[in-house]
């Protein structure tokens, strides 16, 4: 079979060829490279027209993490995809729900684990990076916190999926991201994959 | 904020909307159990139309585990997403991409490391689960295997997401699984959370 088998070449090409479909006019630079990273993931070229953002989004997440900040996500398959060798200072990259506190607090609370193991955050959200690439419940969760006064992380990538909570979650963050920085993709398409992607980018610019 | 925060709510909500949705006809149950879980971590429910599948293939992969066999996968954000609860038997889930035999052999047979772990597959790839959530090169080397007379995996979930060589295995597969009971998704889109669910789905019938 005759197929494309240099790694180096089929990352160049799938880049030139998403910077060529997708309409990325309107992005700043840095957050046109983690939006082409997102596109690499999913393999739509479309979802520039659903993105939201704050111009700030990708540089803030990169002094954070160049400053040794965590990156908090929901998903365990959110913390495995972070490429560890694009970590400019060997951060921590943390998924608490499988945490042995966090199933008693999801009961206590009337909530979900997704969304209980943010409660476990609590004493490193300043300044770290959140990713939420599964769980509605997640940001729902998280914003709420932010409304009662928790400290603020630098970033938020908001980019839950599915059919429960997920368009209205990202819907809410981009309506009032309470001052944090933050990338978002409005309706259900989302996930991991994408979140790891956009972490990925802000991680190292390079492509 | 109001929204839901009941788990077992947001599931059943989520699968009565994908369900409501999506033009499930045509499909097998199971296969069809399949592809809602495969919506339901993309949140799209137009898949239907480029799933292309073996009847026999949500069968013959749960049949697979039952009997102990090992799942595959191409990447680690596959094999860290599968569900170990609602595997039968505490299967093996392996991705070999990070083995140190893996790089050596890529820059011996001039391919991707994607492609040479599939090599280090080879005493395990009879009976086995094949998923593929990354890499068309690791569906392209298995097919060529395959036609060099490695004996055969009990299914292949083929869903390598992009744009150089995703359609283009895919179709591939589609076109002739080599005796293997499969499951794939023409075009661009794919990846590594619909990968997990649909393993996850093969795993345990529980919606």
């Amino acid at each position: 079979m005759d197929y494309e088998k240099d790694g180096a070449e089929i990352y160049r090409r799938s880049f030139a060829t998403i910077r060529a479909e997708a309409d990325l006019s309107g992005l700043p630079d840095d957050v046109a490279g983690a939006v082409v990273r997102m596109i690499h993931a999913c393999g739509m070229t479309d979802l520039p027209a659903d993105v939201r953002f704050d111009p700030a989004v990708v540089a803030a997440g990169r002094a954070a993490l160049a400053a040794g900040a965590p990156i908090l996500c929901d998903a365990k398959m959110v913390a495995s995809g972070v490429t560890r060798s694009r970590l400019p200072a060997d951060n921590a990259v943390l998924c608490l729900l499988d945490d042995p506190r966090t199933a008693p607090l999801a009961r206590d609370l009337g909530t979900t684990r997704s969304a209980a193991a943010v409660e476990l955050w609590r004493d490193r959200i300043e300044g770290a990076v959140v990713a939420v690439g599964n769980a509605p419940t997640t940001l729902f969760h998280l914003l709420e916190r932010l409304d009662a006064g928790w400290p603020k992380p630098a970033a938020i990538i908001g980019l839950p999926v599915g059919f429960i909570g997920a368009a209205e979650s990202k819907a809410e963050l981009a309506r009032d991201p309470r001052g944090v920085p933050f990338l978002t993709l409005l309706g259900r398409r989302g996930g991991s994959a994408m979140a790891v992607a956009a972490l990925n980018a802000i991680a190292d610019p390079k492509e």
